[in-house]
């Protein structure tokens, strides 16, 4: 990599640890303008209430400095990105955090993500859009390790690192590859560091308080992780995970992958057509691919950010053209980070297919 | 009203009626920035489309221009507003206007809510909302006419008018209060100048292609309205509409309604804990509160506007320290302005209750 593109991807990488360790402050000031908002109410108005807003805040607070506590977890190794001052009271200063709003909601969103791959809370989800890919696996692949190689399978859109984990936990040789520094950072933690189960409680619920139909939902304490991914892992297994962007990495590998996973990815692309036929080329022939997930482009409305949005009759015709034979298709329902939240129910009729690259291809 | 507020009044109705007459140029734009994408792709991957995308663009601007045909007849009204220039080829041209993108998004909203509320298409979803509310009206007032004189109605929040033209057709006196121009507007073409059934076709879905199972859904033609409303009502019958902000409009109005309708209205507050008590003190003595919507706050996350977000159950509660008896209380399962989009699924668990002033308060 040149000096330049080094620069700029270490700055990248340090305002997404800033984002991090300005959880905190970003929390609390999201705190204040409710607790000033409450302020604001009558005295009539506020004698309404079941149960005095103080109260609500100071819990509020609570919950952050948890979530905080297991934040800090995740990116103290990278403390030295940041210049500290100390203080005439001796303290120590961290220099100031300039994180956009989008940053700030990622840290947010890290933690609910935390509950769909890492928490028992997340199991039902799990069972919903993991298990049907793992039985696939399991059908096409019944034995992973043949005369001691093992069938790699490599999953794109990794996140928080659970499918990859379980693919690799089955016997198979699993690749993750992900982008996001907010996704890398957490599931290095997940997947390296966390010592034993439900180690840390943390309150992912906090910052929405729209559609909770009891108080309590919003205070909801997490324990993650479930188990503990160092000890359940066989020692002979071979899990390995890549930072950076799909096409970018892969369209290099040719013919390299019995096995490609995409789940909730395929949407992620500026260019669709262009996966689907790095996708292609990166599995050898007789190589499958299997695919979970809605079509909820990521770029469709980001101002001019390439976005091409197919259906999925002609998604599946592109598939077709490029020259795999789709073996199985069906559709299944799916939610994604849901926030077991009784008053609001998303849900997405993914598509689960197997595609095939011919064998003489 | 003062002259400086009722300038302000006016700038804010010219830049709604703006946001409509822009309808075109702002589709156009976006459909350009499609049209760009497809065209920086490379042959290849063209090639691999089912169908060329041109295709999908003229589509597209037939579409919108259709859309447009039926924008302009609600707000054809108001060109007044606008300069009109004569251009040297003798063709008029309007002045130039300036809508945020929040407007723009709103007339696209606009579309898909006459959907809900005038279409074949939408009875389903008004079967899950509006029915189970005239249900519980037809309970409580078997007899909407007493002695000439007619059980009042009020529905805040009146949207497209469907629901308080359907409570009117019962017999009530029925008036709805609106704050938003755009469904003021689009209301009172509705009600008032729409001659007869099917007369519009629109096609709501042309600006939204994620989750998209086959290309066909995106262009569906939808026609309104389902009904013809001034064939329909009564020639006796007591509909109005009033403009305005709720709590500005019928804080005044003590002991008025016998009945106060509020459908996925009771979450637009600022602060919900005055709403409650302006309906209150709106209802007469043994006057009922029919309630059925989600907690969707709308002010929550916007920023630095005052937003006091309850639960359900801190709600329920502050009902009842207010003085009201909640009669009814259960929980039904409804959609909101949903595209049909068979690959996705937003449903809100909705609260549905009666409550009632008590005689003697």
């Amino acid at each position: 990599m040149e000096d330049v593109q080094l620069d700029e991807e270490q700055k990248h990488f340090k305002s997404i640890c800033a984002a991090f360790f300005n959880y905190q402050v970003d929390s609390l000031r999201d705190i204040a303008r409710m607790e000033k908002n409450f302020r604001s109410l009558k005295e009539k108005h506020l004698d309404l209430l079941p149960v005095p807003y103080t109260e609500r805040i100071s819990k509020l607070i609570d919950c952050v400095n948890k979530n905080f506590f297991f934040i800090v977890h995740i990116v103290h190794p990278h403390n030295d990105l940041f210049k500290c001052t100390k203080m005439p009271d001796g303290k120590l200063q961290i220099e100031a955090l300039d994180v956009p709003y989008k940053n700030v909601s990622k840290v947010r969103s890290t933690l609910r993500q935390l509950v769909r791959d890492w928490s028992k809370e997340g199991q039902e989800e799990r069972n919903m859009c993991y298990k049907p890919i793992l039985d696939e696996l399991n059908r096409l692949y019944p034995h992973p390790c043949v005369n001691d190689s093992r069938i790699s399978v490599l999953t794109p859109g990794s996140g928080l690192g659970r499918l990859t984990y379980e693919i690799a936990k089955l016997g198979f040789k699993s690749q993750g590859n992900e982008f996001s520094y907010f996704m890398l950072l957490a599931s290095d933690f997940m997947l390296n560091k966390a010592d034993h189960i439900e180690q840390y409680p943390i309150h992912p619920f906090i910052h929405d308080f729209t559609n909770v139909l009891n108080t309590s939902e919003v205070f909801k304490e997490i324990l993650i992780p479930d188990i503990c991914p160092s000890d359940e892992l066989p020692p002979d297994s071979d899990l390995s995970m890549v930072a950076g962007e799909f096409v970018e990495v892969y369209s290099k590998q040719v013919a390299s992958w019995d096995c490609i996973v995409t789940c909730f990815f395929m949407d992620t692309a500026n260019n669709i057509i262009e996966y689907i036929e790095v996708i292609y080329n990166a599995l050898v022939p007789g190589g499958t691919w299997i695919n979970f997930g809605p079509l909820l482009y990521h770029y469709a409305d980001m101002g001019d950010a390439m976005s091409i949005e197919l259906s999925w009759e002609e998604f599946k015709e592109v598939v077709r053209r490029i020259g795999f034979i789709i073996s199985k298709e069906q559709f299944n329902e799916s939610v994604y980070a849901s926030d077991v939240n009784p008053m609001l129910k998303i849900s997405y009729n993914c598509i689960f297919f197997t595609a095939v690259k011919p064998l003489d291809s």
